[in-house]
């Protein structure tokens, strides 16, 4: 059994959302199974000096442009949330609760979190909305607003958002195939051909 | 007649590099001319808080990797030079000197600047490597090294870099495209794919 793909998102990320939308393709073809793994990229653009690219001039205005662009190209849909980014603190820690019994119902939340996000406009880092999306794939809202509070998913979320900075995680979307790490959803093309080929 | 496509490029860039190898068959690919326009990234990243890969923290070390691996994808020859990066004032002044007589050999120039430097790992924003690069590719060594000290080579190049920063041009390469700008060696994919479609 091959390795699973690791894919690291962040849920206010547009590009993130964007890979979301075309990885478990990518695993498909290549028989390997996504291992998904939201994270935040605050932290670690503490860490290496970035800022959001909506914060940095010139960069920001491309984004504008390029993100919907990149949409209707795909043909998925796209609006810009308002506010954005957003620190997506609640949904992240709602996942790993999630993932820890169901990893296929923790998927169909991530999505159904972007989806809420990049195409109903709804602040998915709010801890109401984290929860409504919740009970709109069929958890437990009641359990689920309760896990999000919990110290231990707290812990729980901080682990992995440390462990995926030690492992080199800077930006969103990140994917890792047998510990050679892609970033942007642009690179997906070139993770495509790294596993067809078996790197090179 | 279409219009061209405007390639913008560091000569400091290695992505620019990548790129300057792929663009040619872009173009003929859709007919359309190529406009190689060499900028310096330093004021464009002084203007918007960006600052060289190699000095961001996780992002740098993952450049370090990328780079290699782009070019073993591409089968182009590449090695990492020292200094790096470097402000090739020099050859970007030269550049825009040879353009004004004979635009093709200002291409053949650019191309053999890049491989001057991330092949042969040779300096080329000291003034003697690029006037030796200009020797080599069949120009007259003092002519080239007059022109890049001369007040209105140094203005010219300094409009160049500044319309291009005022275009939104703040990374390398950087590809317009019908007044459509697309950014970063992976882009160009998807460039190709705007050209066949006449955009979507």
């Amino acid at each position: 059994m091959p390795e699973p793909i690791d894919f690291y998102f962040d849920f206010s990320s547009p590009y993130g959302y964007v890979a979301a939308q075309r990885i478990e393709t990518l695993g498909l073809r290549h028989n390997r199974v996504i291992s998904w793994r939201p994270i935040l990229l605050g932290p670690a653009m503490k860490l290496s000096g970035n800022r959001p690219l909506k914060e940095q001039a010139m960069k920001g205005d491309y984004m504008t442009r390029d993100v919907p662009r990149l949409c209707r190209h795909d043909r998925i849909p796209f609006a810009w949330p308002e506010p954005f980014p957003v620190a997506a603190l609640a949904p992240t820690r709602g996942f790993y609760w999630i993932t820890e019994q169901n990893p296929d119902q923790a998927v169909a939340y991530a999505k159904a979190v972007y989806h809420a996000y990049f195409v109903d406009g709804r602040n998915v880092a709010e801890a109401e909305v984290a929860t409504a999306v919740a009970d709109e794939v069929g958890l437990d809202p009641a359990a689920f607003a309760a896990a999000i509070q919990d110290p231990d998913r707290k812990a729980r979320t901080k682990a992995a958002v440390d462990a995926a900075i030690k492992r080199g995680v800077f930006g969103s979307p990140m994917v890792f195939v047998d510990e050679e790490p892609f970033w942007g959803v642009d690179r997906l093309a070139l993770v495509d051909d790294w596993l067809a080929r078996g790197g090179w």
